[in-house]
């Protein structure tokens, strides 16, 4: 969809190589409308994008809505229980058919003339239109969806990239957690300016390492895999081999259980856990997902453009469907932990968004103990912004 | 004064082609800056635009502002009677001379240095300014006015388009209704996001078309005359007769004599009428004016560009002169019925906005039982756009 | 910085050359993002900006920040005493080092990953970087900086212009005020649209010019420059010889020995002042700068654009640094005069805003008698457009 012309798109080319190796992103690249237009259309409309957890949508006719910069999709759970998505704009005037942001519906009708589609997408009543208007040309536009232990992805290319070797990756890791199976006590949304973490101290890498060792053959035993077993942290992506998905395993500090202020346990175990002591489940999918999973909660964020200057948040904490809020865990001794670094994270990102906004700003060299993964991604983000503009 | 390089022309003359016949239009209508900045020029700065009703500056000296995007436009009455407008720019400095959005003046007094211009927009004063500058050079500049029957159109064309066709199809219509003698009680304004209403049933119509033919007699007989004498909506605009304007009579539903919620009379008849069973009058102008009277008030709707994404709407309630609120007619017995139904339209206006914002909207087909008028408008405004870019 | 393609270039220069002499300026000059980037990089980034004064860091370590558009600059006293100016962008990551307006420090360091700078801007810590990274090349970027007798200039220049020659001209007309040894009350700030002051009545430019001619023999006697020797205002800029700056020394109106609103002194004798009698100093340099001086009190207005239709400005009271509020003058007394004064006419500068927004707007003829310094400002700054156009 989006048109350049040959200026444009030699300037595109240009901007991608201005980036020195092993040091931020230059200027441009925090600043210019067409530079986003083009990760909208390359990275946002060509890649698969987290949308949502299964829980979230647990019958049929069950439906949430997510936003893309000026793209708005339904993802509703169809009748034999399978997740599709459609474009939330009506086929005859445009216009929006949904507005409540999450709701249960037995069609979707749109509240201008009426058009009604089933919630497979099918257009099944246009009162007051003309003979030979096909209605199985009008169905509601579909986005390509994927559906894995609990997570729900969407794809708005045409042509969407292959899934299977992330569903393969991701799959066994998240399998034992059972977020199939969660049920979502709360949300939270925020909005700010980029955002970027990749700030880890090593003293405590290298501490994980050594508990990893240690919990090599018990875990093994419950059959969860140990994916990190050398010091520091996981390696991800890897642009050379198009790698842009991670599910690992790591052990937690010493006298932790789980990812709360205090490293005590705060709600019943989660999907197929028998013992708290499973460290800590990552797993990460670009450009939009990260997730934090301990023993007895979970905690998605989602990262969502909203134009040049302004990204969406959301944070989803997941625990057991059986667990009941108030007998069971207690949100004020489950949500800070996150929550407090989230927001400090988001603090950090807006301070340097004002800081890339001068026109003094010169990229720095990155660590290479510390900010290798950074450096990773840039690379990632670099290489499929090059190859898509040919 | 908008200045296309050949390109941007190529560009919109392309742009313009996209539609295809029977559908709506294509989503660079809704978004692009360059054609918004084409329709100011051709269609808003070009055509004749309806500013306000007579009664609103009954007496020499009294004056309203209307503000067309970046323009702002004094509309006065002058000393022998007739209205002229002016734009709302010293001629010194530029600066805005009125802020009030209507009041009375004996002369227009730029706030900056003074300069003093008469009602006719003549400067008389200009203390502090060197000899050998020519005043009458100097006069605000003037804005083509024509009044109606108590409608006041202003043309921004420096050489504006016949009107005189316009003037007889809507002033024998409109003069029975005694609009030219009205009072406004009140009005509203709200700010909203592209609008469209083209939506009725065809039952109703069937029903006011046999109507019609009951009341054509006894309304001849009052020299009313009658222009619906077939089923379905007067159609309009005709493009390909180039007519924008329209004044039309039709029949209210057995049991109405006033569009009110329940469709009594609620203020003494207006203008000529001796009888409450006049039907309803509508008058339609593009780009901006439409006007729904019934035996004891009229209803106006005025819409305005503000900027590629907004649009400004003044609803304004007229009644006969010599009514009296709280004595005659009740505010809360008047307002609901236009009220309500352009509070619903603005919600469907700003949900298709929403819509078509999605790089995935498609214009869908236009129903033609119950959308000819959107298809006959989308043809004029096309064919005024093709026409005004050569 | 700003790089034009040959349409831009071609384009700006062919604007500079519409204003019609001895009119304003034409609307794109106003309006258009390109013309005001052009302003941001010659006139805002060529020239030397005033950005506050000494006495707002007289120790070691106070700071403030300077925000010029989206540049955000730190003011620092160094140990030595003298001041420097720094980019507050941290060289790693780009992040935004100073939130605070001003403050205090001992180091500067970045809240992202805490890299840490002296206050002569020198990295002097880099935890958790690799060997063969040179700190001496990641220093905070330095701006050229002069302070002039209690005014303190940057210019984000890489060749800053002269400006000894400015310097000879303010410092001896300022020593007497004593501003380097004044302190700061209080300040208020505004953001407006465009700022103008050009208006003076005749009557009372002739009156002031007879008083000096009184004043002339007693203030040459307390080493008291008089500047102003003839009717009117003292011309500025002077385009043809390049000068932005000028410090002149004007009598008051019989009766009035400060700018209060009853002409009264209303705290203690600035700096080397001995008789309340010295007139009124004004201080002005181009861009961004105006100062009037009384005997006793001393106010600052320091304009800075923050994007095409924003300005911000800064006023700043100062009084003898020995001076104690509440005991030796009060707020209430100083304030008004200089505030009410801006007040209105920030008033003005949005009104004209709006009023050349229109497509209509007419640059107009300039008073000979009252706007010549408004003539000769636009001449400096459309011929300091076109030289750096080149």
């Amino acid at each position: 969809m989006l048109s350049l012309n040959a200026e444009e798109l030699q300037d595109l080319k240009q901007t991608l190589k201005t980036r020195v190796p092993g040091h931020g992103l230059p200027r441009p690249f925090y600043h210019r409308e067409l530079l986003y237009q083009a990760e909208l259309e390359f990275i946002w409309r060509g890649g698969w994008l987290f949308a949502g957890h299964s829980c979230q949508i647990p019958n049929p006719g069950d439906y949430f809505l997510y936003e893309v910069d000026d793209d708005s999709m339904i993802i509703v759970r169809q009748d034999d229980g399978t997740v599709r998505a459609f474009y939330n704009v009506c086929r005859h005037r445009g216009s929006l058919i949904c507005e409540a942001g999450e709701g249960s519906v037995k069609r979707f009708i749109c509240p201008y003339h009426q058009w009604t589609y089933d919630r497979a997408g099918r257009l099944i009543l246009f009162r007051g239109m003309q003979a030979g208007i096909d209605k199985s040309q009008l169905g509601l536009q579909a986005v390509h969806t994927r559906e894995l232990e609990g997570l729900i992805f969407i794809s708005l290319a045409q042509e969407p990239r292959d899934f299977d070797a992330a569903a393969e990756a991701i799959a066994s890791m998240v399998r034992p957690q059972g977020l199939k199976h969660a049920s979502h006590p709360q949300y939270i949304r925020a909005n700010f300016d980029q955002y970027n973490a990749d700030d880890t101290i090593d003293r405590i890498a290298e501490e994980l390492a050594e508990v990893t060792a240690r919990s090599a053959t018990k875990w093994a035993a419950q059959g969860l895999a140990i994916t990190v077993n050398h010091t520091g942290l996981a390696e991800f992506p890897d642009p050379d081999r198009n790698i842009w998905y991670a599910a690992d395993r790591t052990p937690l500090l010493d006298g932790y259980v789980s990812e709360t202020m205090d490293g005590q346990q705060i709600a019943p175990l989660m999907g197929a856990y028998t013992d708290p002591d499973v460290g800590t489940l990552r797993v990460r999918t670009l450009p939009n997902l990260w997730n934090h999973s301990s023993c007895d909660h979970s905690v998605t964020t989602r990262i969502t453009p909203n134009g040049l200057h302004h990204t969406n948040i959301r944070m989803i904490w997941l625990v057991d469907a059986k667990a009941r809020e108030g007998t069971d865990y207690q949100l004020d001794k489950m949500l800070p932990f996150w929550l407090l670094t989230s927001e400090q994270d988001w603090e950090i990102c807006v301070r340097q968004q004002r800081g890339v906004n001068s026109h003094a700003y010169l990229p720095g060299p990155l660590s290479t103990y510390k900010e290798y993964n950074l450096d990773r991604f840039l690379r990632w983000y670099l290489k499929e912004m090059s190859e898509a503009l040919g």
